[in-house]
């Protein structure tokens, strides 16, 4: 018999129901805030902004916050092994530079977000927009950060039925 | 009216749905195999480790693959940092050390994973059992890793409808 209360879904299984639920949440709605540096620090400087803001990646960006490349704690710490003087070493050096760098725009669902991070097999992906008024097409000002830790908060969050 | 085709659902919202979903999966159904070294590996033999298996988090094993400490890529960095011989550093001085270790078991969920992941602020958790016979009660065995990146691939997976 059809239900006295609460809601009721025709023809949906609990699959689709979730499904639909991801597709749905924007990455603009969860991202965090970006940790920048710039294309000059040191790969020292780079790992003390790393501890300080307690973040596994940082953007690298350029004047007016426009995307140079990113870094990992990864990047890091091959270079802090490689036996280089990593307080001249500048970041810009061991950076993955664009345009190979992966992003994700605030409009983009956390669905794909998440299929990025896994199938890219990185951490954190800057979260971009087109930059403004007198800039190239290709340029990008970097307006968050979306990482594997923002994807596990929403999920304990979603188990917690919100 | 009542749907003529397909599945539904009395009194429980999408939210809910979601919800039971997360808490039913287990993390015995996600979980990684473990990576694992002895405590008097070098700090640098570690770091070359985590990058050979490319993992984020080495777990610190003792005969009989007995947990005794947990390093991650943050605690190395930060070591090679230091300005000691990582040639010479066994790992043991760096690492987290039992009783401190987070862990969890292959049947908790994956909710609960996702929530000690968060809460305390790890990319990584061993995945533990009780040790075998002539063992003491409060020592455990590694049996794998549940990390940030299965909750991220199981967000995935359960957004293609799966």
């Amino acid at each position: 018999a059809r239900p006295r209360v609460g809601y009721y879904y025709s023809g949906k299984t609990p699959g689709k129901v979730i499904a639909e639920k991801l597709h749905r949440i924007k990455v603009g709605e969860i991202k965090s805030v970006p940790v920048v540096v710039p294309e000059h620090c040191s790969v020292y400087d780079a790992v003390v902004t790393m501890f300080i803001e307690d973040v596994g990646t940082l953007f690298v960006v350029r004047e007016g916050g426009l995307l140079e490349g990113v870094v990992s704690r990864k990047d890091l710490l091959k270079t802090t092994l490689g036996g280089q003087d990593i307080h001249k070493l500048p970041v810009g050096v061991v950076m993955t530079r664009m345009p190979n760098v992966i992003t994700v725009g605030p409009e983009d669902s956390v669905w794909i977000a998440a299929k990025k991070l896994i199938s890219h097999e990185v951490d954190a992906l800057p979260v971009v927009r087109p930059a403004g008024e007198g800039a190239k097409s290709t340029e990008l000002e970097v307006i968050g950060r979306l990482t594997k830790t923002n994807i596990t908060r929403l999920f304990v969050e979603l188990g917690e039925g919100n």
